[in-house]
């Protein structure tokens, strides 16, 4: 089973330089094709997906996986739109980003090229296998996807359609390889694989984020677990504050840019606090207070350190007093996963310091967390968001699959000293 | 021992989140600091250093290695230049990169800031211990330096100095730790420190890096070996080759931009190789040739497979004939270490095709490797060249050693879709 991976991959390599210099066009047309096959095969999706969806409910799958398993027409067509929507970004491949002149008349130039074999590993969420094509095929880039075994048959036809399409439009076939092994071991064995896969892109929950890093030998790029916070500052205006702290944590409580924890000034918690946790409350959120909130609303389930750590994905939000915005700052600091933070204040130098001195990949001022991503951004589709800072950071478009290459037009020149 | 430089990183991490935001004139007042404070204190500098020297020479050391490991006062002169150097070169922190306005009046910015800390694990090379802290503290990180146990007594020192200039300056002293353990397996454990360090970056031989990439969980920037390839096409101005080969190999070849291996053209192979050989002969150059070529020159010494894969660093050159381009491309792309490799040509197209075809971080028409440099090209002083494709590609000035963050400028905005 490993041999066969290697071989993948090594194909996966072979497809990669010729995708690198195809035309825009090519790569668009692959897209549309798709997104077309996609929709005209939607019977046959739908069956496959459905002998997914089986094995999943007989092995006792939770509902909320067998919801993201799930592929139904208006699904179908979700993922069509989305190749389209990829189809009409610009290519960021070719782009010659700096040129220049040396002294003795080397012109030097910086082009934007492929990374080359991505490896996505993702979970039980076929969208993804398509999602990843889309973007890494126009970013012209070959990919090796490994998705969750309970997703198999899906993926199986997915990539088959994908194979299709890239024969179709003469690009090459092996720029999509399904990894089929359902074995925790070969994905080891898979981040091993140095020569042929450029970079490693985890997309799911922080325990596959967690693995992929531990074992990767290919370079990783961490996506995706945000702990992330709103500090409601001493001169915050409160009714803003309020409606950001609300949309930030209830809008869409299972994503990543949702906010998990509260910071409050002490010297506006008197104030704040009765006002917010009545209105988070109903809108159903638990809340789990530090000492000094529940003194001030004594029914709050009371938070442990574990709490400032969480990741909940739920309507579950951790409130904590803090004495200033340096303690806010260094709550977050340590406490945070890097990903998105918001300060809500009218105070200038506050909020100046908070943007300065919070590590994360997106600072906010008044704000609500829930923008950081792709499209919110103004970027277009996005791959994931980056919580770390080599490479990319923040919400993951087109342009960071890319990489540079210098490409150096002499005259004879020759290095003297 | 682990628990000490768990310390060390931890320590280091704090005073990063200091240096990140400290004004450039600061940290230039703490360069040109330090290079005085070197230059005053050459004698004992010298003095530490010849510890080293002399436990070196018990040690039996090869002279090679012996020679890098030498300060003396010329080399102190040379680091102290290299720190004004630094000095000089613009601060690449704070960049506001790009920035936009949504529809619903977010104002997005994308702006440049330090990666953190960075880990140097390097060999027996007292002046890199200097040369990555200039790098580093001007583009506002924190280092963790790990060099070789057979220079510990001069970086012990060089690091003591530089933490002086650092309180000299008011800055944090613990943005420089020296790792003083010389275990392998200590180095194992400093990268699983991911929640301190930001960035590992191998400064030497093949060995260290594969060592470094193969035992970290840190993400990992891939520099320095080179086996770089010079192509003769069949319409190559032979002169001009002929000067530009044997630049490649000779002016300097110890190092990772030295051509190890040339690939002619079948249909020049005849005239160019009695006269390439020749002039790489009398330069003292050794050449291994391909069956092909012993054809034409027969007293070459046989090539095996291995040396089409050796970074010689040495007056050594391997060398093939090729039936075309193509074979040339696919020659380097499998052998090569994706550094800087060369065509030499007239013609359009095939220079067009080798600059797209080739997978390296620079591609050369009509001029030497050598150029792959960060002065060369104009950045300014480099702290290595990277032969991965994430994050930095090719000679890592100061902009290398930095991420971005995006800060967002809110008014109220909550997500409503």
């Amino acid at each position: 089973m490993v041999e066969d991976m290697k071989v993948q991959a090594q194909k996966a390599k072979k497809a990669a330089q010729l995708l690198a210099t195809v035309s825009t066009q090519k790569k668009n047309n692959f897209l549309d094709d798709l997104a077309q096959r996609l929709e005209s095969e939607q019977s046959r999706i739908e069956q496959e997906n459905q002998r997914d969806v089986k094995n999943a409910v007989k092995n006792n799958m939770k509902p909320g996986y067998i919801d993201r398993l799930i592929l139904n027409e208006k699904r179908i067509h979700g993922m069509a739109d989305g190749l389209r929507q990829v189809a009409a970004l610009a290519d960021p491949v070719g782009e010659v980003i700096s040129g220049w002149k040396r002294p003795n008349g080397l012109l030097v130039t910086k082009v934007r090229v492929p990374l080359g074999v991505l490896a996505i590993i993702y979970e039980a969420r076929p969208n993804v296998t398509i999602d990843s094509i889309g973007l890494g095929i126009k970013s012209g880039n070959a990919l090796v996807l490994r998705g969750s075994s309970s997703t198999l048959n899906s993926n199986r036809l997915l990539t088959l359609f994908a194979r299709e399409s890239l024969l179709q439009c003469s690009l090459p076939e092996n720029s999509v390889q399904l990894i089929e092994s359902t074995s925790h071991d070969d994905i080891a064995q898979l981040l091993t694989l140095r020569e042929y896969i450029d970079v490693a892109i985890p997309r799911g929950g922080a325990g596959l984020i967690h693995n992929v890093v531990n074992h990767s030998q290919v370079p990783v790029i961490e996506t995706g677990v945000g702990n992330c916070h709103v500090y409601v500052d001493e001169e915050a205006d409160l009714s803003m504050a309020e409606r950001i702290v609300v949309n930030a944590k209830t809008q869409r409580p299972s994503v990543c840019n949702a906010a998990e924890t509260l910071l409050v000034h002490q010297g506006i918690a008197q104030v704040f606090l009765p006002q917010i946790t009545s209105s988070l409350k109903q809108a159903g959120v638990e809340i789990r207070g530090c000492e000094q909130a529940r003194q001030i609303i004594p029914d709050l389930v009371p938070a442990t350190d574990d709490d400032w750590k969480i990741e909940y994905l739920d309507l579950i939000i951790a409130v904590k007093v803090v004495k200033d915005l340096n303690e806010a700052v260094e709550h977050i600091n340590t406490y945070g996963t890097h990903h998105s933070e918001s300060i809500i204040t009218e105070n200038y130098s506050n909020a100046r310091n908070f943007m300065d001195k919070i590590d994360s990949a997106a600072v906010y001022v008044n704000a609500s967390t829930r923008f950081t991503d792709g499209e919110q951004f103004g970027l277009g589709a996005e791959i994931g968001i980056s919580t770390q800072k080599l490479h990319a950071r923040g919400p993951m478009g087109l342009q960071e699959l890319t990489t540079i290459k210098y490409v150096v037009y002499g005259t004879g020149q020759i290095r003297n000293a």
